[in-house]
């Protein structure tokens, strides 16, 4: 099958306490892509955090002595390092200018994904508290104004390590299994697939991207034609167990 | 701009020393895909080694004390162990039944890409000796054939650390620069990016992943609309340098 992504554009800046589903029902009204069942709509994560008032004023940020310290390491605001360690349940890796952390939610990323661009001069955005229930009630809204049943993912640009650049990836998503699963499945030379899970939540963001960019101010798309498993778990089941994870 | 991702269907179990440029433009005409200059076509991992006769049939292969040692470790084939030893420069992690390797190349992925499935039975898939070359090859075929300007990109399967599930990545490629580099670029807002760079290829792979699947024997997909910046240089460039990695 075919798969289609549209960019969402003409949404405006997003400033706290605005709805995002709205925005997006009417954009999409405005792009004359009708809404359809099963469509997945991205939304990035800054234009959620923004939303949700998930943004902080930098001179009101007090750095401790921890803060300071690795700030003058790495030559960093020690008041975004500040931040970077509140988001923070534990420090992974710390180098070239980069703190590499366990956010609350169990992602590993850059920063704690507290990030300055994109964001009016003054301020950074923190991750919203939980982008799982951000994304469900992008969704309830959606099927209350549009009537049609789709899956919310909200992306965020992580690193990975051995490779240069950044990938779209799901932080938070509603409505579709994150995994697809084929353990048990046959393929064609009847061989039992054991451990192929694709994760389509993360995949669905990076096609996102390829679409939207990071200048363009186009904060969401629909992705269209991916078949998934309509579920009500989140994101938060990709965050890999401790025990089965080799590289904490 | 819509980006678009086209299943490419029809294409017969892949046999060494077949054409994969040749079957790919087959198969976009019998589907009415008219290929464009700028199109990307992704072609899967296991159809490129097939193609270039990288099988290894598994009673073949005798496998030495550190594969068999390993093996009983893992409760593994020690023949398939054998294998991923010797496709490997370094084992980087071992348990729950995986070794993560750093390949030849400097992926580091699990089992050093040696995989049974999609193969047929007692042979085993290795990757791509340069699976950059192999996109080359497939691009000057797909130009000389169709005389199109187009991108190639061969995915694979890859998981990563701290999450669950597996996404599509890419291994090589040929004609765009696999970073988009927004590096020295303002955005709305101002605010100079300094370390966006999106690895567009591995985007790519993963939005080709979503339209054919795992078991519907569909080896390539052409992704559309993609604004990428042509280039010489491949996946290998990808590979984070020794003294930039926090993961080694």
């Amino acid at each position: 099958m075919k798969v289609e992504v549209y960019p969402l554009r003409g949404i405006p800046e997003i400033e706290p306490g605005m709805d995002l589903a709205r925005l997006v029902v009417q954009s999409s009204r405005r792009s004359r892509l009708t809404l359809r069942n099963g469509d997945v709509i991205v939304v990035k994560q800054k234009a959620v955090s923004k939303a949700e008032g998930r943004l902080v004023e930098l001179r009101k940020v007090t750095p401790g002595k921890k803060a300071s310290a690795l700030a003058k390491e790495l030559r960093k605001d020690p008041r975004l390092v500040e931040l970077i360690l509140r988001e923070s349940v534990r420090v992974v890796r710390v180098g070239h200018g980069v703190i590499i952390t366990e956010t609350r939610h169990g992602f590993v990323c850059a920063n704690s994904g507290v990030d300055q661009s994109n964001v009016k001069p003054g301020f950074v955005a923190l991750l919203p508290l939980d982008p799982d229930r951000s994304a469900s009630a992008i969704r309830a809204e959606v099927r209350r104004l549009a009537s049609k049943e789709v899956a919310v993912v909200v992306s965020d640009t992580f690193g990975r390590p051995w490779r240069n650049g950044q990938t779209d990836v799901a932080i938070g998503s509603s409505g579709m299994a994150p995994l697809h699963s084929y353990a048990g499945k046959k393929d064609p030379h009847g061989y039992r697939l054991r451990v192929t899970e694709p994760a389509v939540v993360d995949e669905i963001a990076s096609a996102a991207e390829l679409a939207t960019g990071k200048l363009l101010g186009i904060p969401a798309a629909v992705v269209r034609g991916v078949e998934y498993e309509p579920a009500e778990v989140g994101v938060r089941s990709l965050v890999m167990q401790r025990e089965r994870d080799l590289f904490r």
